[in-house]
């Protein structure tokens, strides 16, 4: 069975920060031969997530403050204890950010029919910057016939 | 490789509402050829939500009773000011909804093991609607060998 | 396309615990003829869940705060009237657990790209014991070419 693979590279914003990439994904399921089957989509970082949701700019704020009303940057965390650790010299306080990630989710899979990504009307693919500036990875998979 | 779709549509109540998917799920694998593979289950709509847990009517309160809290409807949210952005007449009041759903997840991925969905004694696929009532739409894909 | 099943089995602590499941990841991966593909992670219980983040000590006792406060034990819920439902003599008061979970995942998927597991740097396999101690089994699922 054909896989196809492709790194997207992503240049964020400081913070949270909100990236819209169905159309990168939409355009590497048009270039494959792939009529049936499934796109991964998978972040490779720890201070990031994926979410599939709907790309309104007013909601994508109450996002941004449903989520650091969710995990406070200013509560007491031990993962910010820097002298505590061993740790590179410009190493983040973000144990906040690690939290926003795992509440929400690294990998998403969706179908792909009639050679066409499966997502409803209202969907789309956001990638979450949550402690920016920073370069980030995405992997898509393509498989299917 | 053999890949087969189907989706389901499923009529919902209103506000938070779940229904257990799991035998439509199960019906749809033996009804195939696939022995070993796996099924995707995708939800086409962003004020949704699949999970998978225990279907006992107690706890199914008391998630709902988490989640009124975790996003409550009352709460201020940009997104439920329509008179600032363009939307059809019929537009819900809903960011609370579409918060619980971010929250949540879209897609879950389940192994087929021997010709059998491979869930856990207690595990169910629970579909929730966090908005209804609406006709909503979910897509399997089971694919293997 | 080959597909390999595995279950891990994992014994757990008291409480809410993180195990580290990568290298049993790695190690099925290592042993199969997969270079491209991907590995599905689904763990088969109602109180237990993955996630993809840093295995950091202490970032891992602020998830257990965090988790603890999301949901706290000592709420009240429906699903613990154990003298209302029909349980075992042994059914635990699990409440908060099975609402952890649901907060987090049941299910992972990782590509495989050139025979390796496509984890960025600091990214681990996390496998959440919310209601320890139990015996619990993991599946692993490798496809591809």
């Amino acid at each position: 069975m054909p896989i196809y693979n492709k790194l997207i590279e992503i240049r964020t914003q400081p913070g949270i920060n909100i990236h819209n990439i169905t159309s990168h994904i939409k355009d590497f399921i048009a270039a494959s031969t792939i009529q049936n089957g499934q796109v991964l989509v998978f972040s490779r970082h720890t201070t990031t997530a994926l979410v599939i949701n709907e790309d309104e700019v007013r909601l994508l704020e109450d996002i941004k403050v449903f989520l650091r009303k969710l995990a406070p940057e200013s509560d007491r965390y031990l993962h910010n204890d820097l002298h505590l650790r061993v740790v590179p010299e410009d190493e983040p306080i973000n144990a906040h950010s690690h939290l926003m990630a795992m509440m929400l989710t690294t990998s998403e899979v969706i179908p792909i029919m009639d050679g066409k990504l499966g997502l409803g009307t209202w969907q789309s693919v956001l990638f979450f910057e949550l402690d920016g500036p920073r370069q980030r990875t995405v992997c898509l998979q393509i498989s299917g016939n």
